[in-house]
């Protein structure tokens, strides 16, 4: 059997120890595939052991990349014509929930066997309740943290720390948590009066954490500093959470859900990866 | 309803997320008790505001013992006497599985409730998946196998690794799983000659890692070291791995940890926690 | 003697070890004062081993500030009245080039004695090479730079790095040349032109690193995201340069600056410290 | 001008930037020579866009080696033959003092042009205030005195923590002065009595930095182990001073003295790199 491997999507780490863990098996034929959908189309094709590969590296080694042609039905016949020209019998993508929509098309129309890992900082996808990246993301939230808050009580100042997520505010609320700082996850006047009454009444630095995607961001922002009585400061860690340092969680689930992924194609099964209470499984398409 | 909080046995990162979890409630009074057991036969109590505790920083802020005395039964039923003495109605203990079996004793010969939060770096304790600051100590293993690598190779070296663990070979195992490297788990003269065999053929720098708890580990040690052709090195990590970092993982588990404690107690529950299946639930004793 | 420590204006990574390292006599009682001048107005006074410091953290656990009233010679004159009925004799400020110009200040208006500390991480002091805290931004500049090219070299990104160092480019020409990355410290046409080609030529992800104090910055930025090729993301660093973990360079120096302090006050001199060709010196006011 | 590069010796943090640093030229060809010395007999040779050299990484990515042939004047005769044979007009040699005689006999004997950097984490090389590779193992070392610290509080022990630098103290001591530790830098039994005594009145968690050269190490740590009345733990650092994470501090000193050793050759000078009082010059052979 000869499987095709590649990264599609925005970049999350981990996505190096998935691929290195498609090619632990000896039973296949792993090749890998530069630059996402797009890489299938320029063939620009890799065995294992031609690209150095790190599971302590953030990003895709072999690269990824959102491909818009891909949403075109043409495109994902012409790709699947040119995977059997190349003799692959199976893919394995490593993606978010827009790839996993791509794959799944794929597999609907041209019956080419897709199995996808799911990999995106965000935790958005469907039928998991682990994405691969989240837990390093979390963690480079966390060292932020940690920093700050030194800063901030050197001078008596709250932080109103910005964190990625899309629409999803699991790295926000789960940063929050773990350190015991004060996530802001409604934009309701409410709330807000609430968390700077809060801090108000503390009187102590603070970290406040902001999801990316909370509706009237920018007003929110501007009402917490302005009820906030300790001076405030904002900081976005934008893309620092792409490419942190993968975390060793995510370097064992990106391992296993590769090699899981191999066994899966294997066994004949296909469809999208998940972990569910503990336990990786195979949702079907 | 008054609750002491205690850590007692071998640190772990993560025990300050805990004990810091536990103070969450209005609904009861909680009090911080210093230096484990020995720390209530002395009435080193502090309210939580009165200690600087950082979920960030790894030990235990409270200080954390081993208190042989505690394995009397004598000594038990004063610790009991000196709680009620002190209007405590129950206890947290954050330990491994030492301090469970003596907050068993306790529990069984006093009644005196008390809750155990698994707390090991060992990942060995009774009826749990996770004990916190495995996590941790496993990712202060992976940041010396991305460092070792490097020097590895301008050598072309070997690096034997131990890893602690006890009794249990987990963080060896999920450690050269996560990062790709080769665990040593079995000393038998077969299994090492096949690893020297493998590292032989493939001819480039590695990283073995050794469980302290294997049997004839110096011999082990000693026959990799001769059959392997590379030059090779050893080096042991140990307390390195309790003073690891907490990971934003270790401080979100801590964080529930503790705070089921207090909603178990104060719903009359006691026994210990443990997370079966991704979910954290309590084990009657 | 008795001699007064205290930080002032914005925070710098090393202020801790600088503090501590003023403690390190016993020929001197050393006294901390918190919050900067606005901390003699207030007389906050604390012993040394009153206060937890860490020479490992970002900040300055004594506090630190700006006080604008400061500026007036009443209020000097006020605080040298206060200092004297508190008991001191000599006063040690660690601080940028405004604390530099208030410590002046004091002592030619009142002749109390004091020496200042050159703590800021942007390198922009009288009669230095070296400021306390550079080195600590730089590692978390090329931390950074670190992560980044991961996640640009995963999409062949470019990204346009904001860096801290007000009017200085210090920072960012310091922090280009160790990581081999593009400093952009020049807003004319003609160099922005120069370095679009330079990496159109290239087409490989790059790091460009812009000051803060660039002129026309935001024009710049976006002239460079126009004329590169790749895509480009813009990200700013921010506060966290200021929250860095000390360098061991920076207590190292921070340590000696402290100690250093103390020395010459007992010897009956005062002005400012610098380091000029690896030696530290005083400058006299 | 064809310049060879090549590490010779042990590794040191900063050597691959010091590598890229002789490749920023367009005045001469840079060949870049794998594995040290040996590399020139074998031919090993790469030009410098045929490698991935990070000055982000520990270590050597071109390789070093210790080459004990080179102990030889018929070796380094024949060495000299065959960079003549290569073209190769001159030779930048990254390493420490082994690696510095070896230079000076090939000069001398055969009149081949040679600039050695200084590269050792031990800081022991003539006529130089600073070796690349001393910063990041200090560094290392802080790391390990931060995490060690926060276990020994909670269990109230003492660590004795052995450090590299061969018969050189510096790291021990340097790494003691940043970090307000207790360096152990006589064997003598006044001193040990002394640092004994010191520690066992401000009965408080320390850590004890040993210097790997110290005569009657283990007669030294043992005693000490006895007479401190709080528990002892000893741990030794070993190679992961070697593979520590390049400051931006080395990653600059090396950048720069790969570029000055190409200025130097291009100028026809040729000796050994330095930095005194915070420049870096050329010693003559």
């Amino acid at each position: 059997m000869q499987i095709g491997v590649l990264c599609s999507g925005g970049d999350a780490p981990g996505m190096n120890a998935a691929v290195l863990g498609t090619a632990d098996t000896s039973e296949a034929e792993v090749v890998f595939i530069k630059n996402g959908y797009r890489g299938i189309y320029e063939r620009t094709f890799a065995f294992p052991n031609a690209i150095e590969i790190e599971a302590s590296q953030a990003g895709a080694a072999i690269g990824t990349a959102r491909f818009d042609e891909f949403r075109q039905p043409k495109t994902r016949a012409e790709i699947a014509k040119i995977l059997h020209e190349e003799g692959l019998d199976a893919l394995v993508v490593a993606g978010g929930n827009g790839s996993w929509e791509g794959a799944r098309l794929l597999k609907a129309e041209t019956g080419f066997p897709v199995i996808v890992v799911p990999a995106t900082i965000d935790n958005d996808f469907p039928n998991t309740d682990y994405t691969l990246g989240f837990d390093s993301a979390l963690d480079c939230i966390s060292n932020a943290v940690d920093d700050l808050i030194l800063t901030a009580r050197s001078h008596h100042r709250v932080f109103l720390l910005e964190v990625m997520g899309r629409k999803s505010f699991e790295l926000a609320e789960s940063a929050a948590y773990a350190n015991f700082s004060i996530p802001v996850l409604d934009e309701s006047k409410d709330n807000l009066d609430r968390i700077a009454e809060n801090v108000n009444k503390q009187g102590r630095s603070q970290i406040l954490i902001v999801p990316e995607g909370l509706p009237d961001k920018q007003d929110a922002i501007e009402y917490l500093s302005e009820k906030i009585e300790l001076e405030t400061k904002y900081l976005n860690l934008s893309y620092l959470q792409r490419g942190a340092k993968p975390t060793t969680y995510d370097r064992l689930i990106g391992h296993r859900f590769g090699a899981e992924a191999i066994s899966y194609l294997l066994a004949n099964q296909d469809g999208y990866l998940g972990r569910k209470d503990g336990k990786i499984m195979l949702s079907n398409w």
